[in-house]
């Protein structure tokens, strides 16, 4: 056993929010719970700003329900931020606030990007001999964390996807003559993790079943090549859906379509269904429409996969007994067994590992044809749809959790910064 | 009683798919099969184009399975089109094949415009002497048919809007800084009883919930306002969240964004969103993104409305009952009940008073501020969105049905027209 390490807890949310990622806050205060040694529950406003400005509310005080509320509404509930903390100063900044509130385990539920915060927090503590314990808590839809088999967020978000294909599909095959063609915009800058989960809108063994084409960024675009495969489905079906990837590349590299850079320098990228259908349009004079699923894909919780929204718990709770264990600057993963049957388990990989490595979709999962997934990626995928979450319903619409937030007293002087 | 009329009857659907269109055809067959003097029932493919080729499907082959799995499938399962029947050809064609096939009872599932077509098949076959019996069914998702208290599909449509803003509102929340503005685009060419729909996500007494503004195509839109809105909310909240009407219109009536027109002549509507978004970013400065619904809005059957599913399939089983008892000329109209307790049934009204004669959201349901709706229209729509349906899955996805489309015997020659 460690020793025991008593103090307050803290948990922070970062990047984009997912429609389980408040699963995961829900699962590590159950689990801190239970543990006599974490003392206060602490949450983090907006993630890094709330660790700088010191903007904690008591998690503890909220209500049960409100906790069991988390498990399936999106959002972050503690807020998030896009910021990164850079330099020095912050970073000492935050452990002269860690200090002031007794924290002594910090939780960092986040994608890639976002661990390296924690990663250097557990680095400065340590070398200033503070005592602390940090894990990371993964999430994102985009499921390119290394390490771990999928990442809580991927699941629910191709359910999502998978069921809206399903349905403009039908709605398609309602109105097609052979001459419509519906492009669904998905997410994905540097993958097609995402783009490929809606090929599990085929049933078994229907290979022509919409969707009839996935363009990833993992294979070339060129646009003769789009032109003969829409050519060729229209020709077959009586309309054809073509699922793209909002990253998609030429084979220099080059994104199919840029919207514009925001200041921070991230590239706004988008408008790739909108190049593509000008391209049928004028082509093919076929008829053509676009849904941009857009910021949904992580907001439905209504249609959340139930083994995700456990898993993100599961996580959590692994989080809290993973640092109570004594270990710090770890990440926790979710590990699939190796049986017929899928089964998951958790467990720990250092943090630096996970940092700027995204895991990308193995091409021997892609079909010769470049625009559809073999069988390795059904095996992958489809385990991580299966269930859905029962969510409350009041006067027609998803009653979502609230938290109270009540505010921690701020004991320092305000952060300059 | 009317006098009894035994022959064959036909359903066809025509115009954009609903959520619950699929739940009318149910209604029908259900009721059908309880009348002797119903013979065959067919399914005319693509609505007006299976008349003029004689396309039809033998809905009593297909499966108890399949037909009670359209309750809850959307798109057309019997095909749809755009098309009208214009000359006087085409409908002395459509009365051959009727004749051919002794169909004795057409029911017509439609909005107001495509109901013209229902309308006028009707007098025809009395200026001939053929004894036919034709019922429109009402649905759109627009919710814009006179004689009726609301259309199906139109439930199905705010409660997937209303969801859909509450959770777009969640995320937005988690990241807002007072900066951020997220613009919902809903459809409404003419109308804004999508748009008001999505105040629903508004809990009660909680006037500053989101959606925080609503524009309607019913409010004059100028740009002057609609910045002093956006300012005022950014001051007050963490962030904007805005619903706007693809049918936006000036004090002059012009569209604020219009696409294209194609070539019979509708007007693509959309981009508004896009639109008002350059206004934030340039005038205000705040970050600002676009859901654009589109077509899920009207396809999202795994999140429709019970009691819209219910009236659809009730409006069906009412079309039958209407002709046995000798109707023809009528539409089926949902009448709602004077108690506090919303109650509904169905009635008649004659085809002809619901062609191009759409209804208007009453402008005195509208709040003075042009930008929320009052207790009137949430006392209208509330009731609409009530109940889930139990969508059964498989594998992770909605099992939607799939009809299995058992051919009838053309008799005539191909159709020239």
């Amino acid at each position: 056993m460690a020793e025991e390490l008593v103090g307050n807890c803290l948990i922070g949310q970062s990047g984009g929010p997912t429609a389980v990622i408040n699963a995961s806050v829900a699962g590590v205060v159950a689990e801190a719970l239970n543990h006599a040694s974490i003392e206060e529950i602490y949450g983090s406003l907006n993630g890094v700003l709330g660790l700088l400005g010191e903007d904690f509310v008591d998690l503890a005080a909220e209500s049960q329900q409100a906790i069991r509320g988390l498990r399936y509404t999106p959002g972050a509930a503690l807020g998030t931020c896009r910021s990164k903390l850079k330099q020095a100063a912050e970073f000492e900044r935050v452990l002269e606030v860690f200090k002031a509130h007794n924290i002594r385990y910090y939780f960092h539920i986040g994608d890639g990007d976002s661990q390296e915060t924690a990663s250097k927090i557990a680095e400065l503590a340590q070398a200033q001999g503070y005592e602390l314990r940090v894990i990371g808590i993964p999430k994102t839809i985009e499921n390119d964390l290394p390490a771990t088999d999928h990442c809580p967020g991927y699941g629910s978000a191709i359910k999502y996807i998978g069921t809206t294909v399903k349905e403009l599909a039908l709605d398609a095959d309602a109105l097609g003559q052979g001459d419509l063609v519906t492009l669904v915009e998905v997410m994905g800058r540097n993958s097609g993790w995402l783009a490929a989960g809606a090929s599990l809108a085929k049933r078994r063994d229907h290979p022509n079943d919409p969707p009839h084409l996935v363009y990833l960024p993992e294979v070339p675009f060129t646009n003769e090549k789009f032109l003969d495969d829409v050519r060729r489905v229209l020709k077959r079906e009586r309309h054809a859906v073509v699922v793209v990837g909002e990253g998609l590349v030429d084979k220099d590299g080059n994104y199919v379509s840029v919207e514009n850079a925001d200041a921070a320098g991230h590239t706004q990228l988008g408008g790739v269904g909108e190049t593509l259908k000008d391209l049928v349009e004028s082509q093919i004079g076929a008829k053509c429409r676009v849904a941009r699923l857009g910021i949904t894909q992580r907001a439905a919780a209504h249609l959340s996969s139930k083994t995700d929204a456990d898993e993100a718990f599961l996580v959590g709770q692994a989080a809290v007994k993973a640092a109570i264990a004594g270990e710090s600057g770890k990440l926790v993963t979710l590990v699939r067994g190796d049986g017929d049957t899928y089964t998951c388990e958790t467990g720990l990989s250092a943090l630096g590992d996970v940092i700027a490595n995204p895991k990308r979709l193995p091409k021997e999962w892609i079909n010769e044809d470049g625009v559809s997934l073999n069988f390795q990626f059904f095996r992958y995928a489809t385990p991580l749809i299966q269930g859905e979450v029962t969510v409350p319903y009041d006067n027609g619409l998803p009653a979502y959790a609230k938290l109270a937030k009540e505010s921690v007293d701020k004991t320092l002087p305000a952060y300059e910064g």
